[in-house]
């Protein structure tokens, strides 16, 4: 049994993976706190599992190595300073993952796309979300592309075929590093995301649709379950799902 | 049995739609006329189709209407004042179609786009097609688009919601009287079309795949065929499908 | 203003047709009544919407008839000789409406199918639903390859090309007056269907996913807005959809 | 430069297969040999390609061997026995590839269908051909379905849930090692795969579009380009795609 502390615990994201550690058999939730409780309550945690805020994951983080717990960090905010830093401290043994998405159909999603870029003469990328979104294209979306791109200029590929000489207009969205991103906000929508790949005679689609927050539940768990095995600080969910 | 002349016989669509014909049980092709041939042998088809060229079209139209034949237009560049002229020609009961596209699917999906897109709140149009289309977005994807606000502002609907805020760069295609339409540009693609409609709680797709010119013979077929029961000048297949 | 009154205004479709009517800038909520109530409220409303349950949907229509309301039905279990019985007590102008769905999505996919089914070699169906749904194929998947034969068998065509001789097991589904049905089961999924056709050179698919109870809303509210329109008896929501 | 060898020269893909060698910059062709013809010439080649008949190519196989050539297999009918005979004469630093599916894009929906599959509580296959195939399940659909079946079996995981309970009929397709495997046959279709993937709360799928046969010829080019680096007897061309 895997015991479990949870800080921003009355938080959206911190209230529904107490929700989840609970009803999980392998793991045993101690400790729930947030803003003006006592931290030492998480002293009784294996892993400590942060959802605060990004002025607050600084100094609980900082508490928390000290504290000698492994550490899941879902909070944003975390930049490579203080990374440097958390590296200096963590003891022997001692496991920190930092998460920047828990959701692991995202996470596949990216780590496919840039490995089946290299095989394909196109790729674009088509995300598609509620229309209360404010930025355009997503952050994901963004990041899938710049992981393409990488992928593909390691492989010394250049830019895909396109005689596209007459485009007066531009639809919403953006071309990153050189990576197509089309933009769609529609009601009816959630957070959807579609990498086209194509060479001729074939093409090749992934796609992830993401309804609503507890499919980022199994990642949280799956991080608490896996965070003591990887001692050492290790960024993103990727290096703990035993993909090569 | 009806008879057909295919005038442009040696041309790409019109060379396919001689052998459409000859394939065709109820249809009997009884001449194929080119440049430098002799219309005259015209004269035998019930219908004439013309696949020729902008350049050539309006005289031939001409020369078919006052031969007393039905016509099929398939080559572009009938523009409203040869309408109107071709109207004032015609004799009772004779029957010219002119056809911007003979694919019925894509017809199909411009009609259902425009039916439905007066009960969701948002439309996007996504058009695909290979790396060596000079354009963006596409002819059948700006119709589309019109068509679909066309409908909507008929039903008195303004745009759909969108609270994007930041775009500050803008992909491949356009927005069209208000319609997003995107535009991807792919190797192993030919020719596709996908309108997107959704409203809180459901989503609404209607696709199209094209992927060769033998998808339009069914088209021409359908308007040889019945070309003769429509008298007068209509434009577009839609009329010839019996869809209401 | 059109007055409305909720016959089994406590239960899942009705509250949730209350709000939908409260919402509404043109509809006035006048009445809620559910078991236990009396019905004389329902006096004050120009249209009458019952989500009561299929024992009592028949004792509901006929007081609504009597009491000169117009009438739409929600229910389940209104059946044939109910249907002509309530026909024979409309007085004149009044209108009730009989809606198995009121999804307008799915009302314009099954449309929609039917209408393209008569231009393509091949129509098969897939849906997708929840693994909590006990039947396969679904209800509304059932229906529409119903109304799809039934639109072939009119057109005289045939089943579809198909040359498999070595297909020894099944999988979930069925098929339905020739038209195959294939049924996903999937954790993630709420209620989605997609309706293939294909012809040599090209494909067409209409697909719709819907994703909560609130998709059923924007048809409850049109019915409201139009059943006074339709004197008499209707039964299905494509008739108030204008799509001819 | 590496030379290559074709054997089955005037086959439709070893024809094509020259095509693919003479139009990359860093092969060169510098034999074609077809029945009949002698097999000398192949001795001149770096890599021989083998496109003959399951009933030639253990001879062929075996002369290549002796021959020191390194040899690209895509000929079925390779069976474990002269799997196992060839490991043992090879010689050292020889490379032999045998290749049950060229296509890139089938082994990259394979692999990762596999490793996603150990994420998500359901999958399904949905595969989709032209109709003048005789099988169904298809054999890409049905290895694919073995390969999720093992991946799910070595991560724990029993079949995803299902509440079925009414399915009395049963559509094309089948149900492989546990995977329910969905079979759509349709004109206007080549060859198509979707693997489906969902858990409470998302979905994701993985599809494969295949239009053509030259969407083999870049794995041909790549088993070309790596058989030398790979000494000894790899099966399937996942080996050679650098993926972990």
């Amino acid at each position: 049994m895997i015991t479990v502390g949870v800080l921003g615990a009355h938080g959206r994201m911190g209230s529904e993976a107490c929700a989840a550690v609970e009803g999980a058999e392998d793991l045993e939730l101690v400790a729930s706190v947030d803003i003006g409780d006592d931290r030492e309550a998480l002293r009784a945690a294996d892993v400590v599992v942060d959802f605060t805020h990004p002025s607050a994951v600084a100094d609980n983080l900082r508490w928390c190595v000290d504290a000698g717990r492994h550490v899941v960090v879902g909070t944003s905010g975390v930049g490579h300073e203080l990374l440097d830093e958390v590296r200096g401290r963590l003891q022997p043994g001692q496991g920190v993952l930092v998460v920047p998405n828990f959701g692991i159909g995202a996470v596949l999603m990216m780590r496919f796309a840039a490995q089946a870029a290299r095989f394909f003469d196109s790729v674009e990328v088509v995300e598609l979300h509620h229309p209360r979104k404010a930025d355009a294209p997503s952050g994901t979306a963004t990041r899938t592309a710049q992981m393409i791109a990488a992928a593909r200029a390691e492989a010394g590929l250049g830019p895909g075929p396109d005689a596209t000489t007459h485009d007066p207009d531009g639809a919403r969205g953006a071309t990153v590093d050189g990576i197509p991103v089309h933009a769609v906000r529609m009601a009816g929508l959630v957070a959807h995301q579609e990498v086209l790949l194509g060479t001729e005679g074939e093409t090749f689609t992934i796609r992830h649709d993401s309804l609503h927050r507890s499919s980022f539940m199994p990642g949280v768990l799956l991080a608490c379950r896996k965070v003591a095995e990887h001692p050492g600080l290790t960024v993103g969910l990727d290096a703990f799902l035993d993909l090569d």
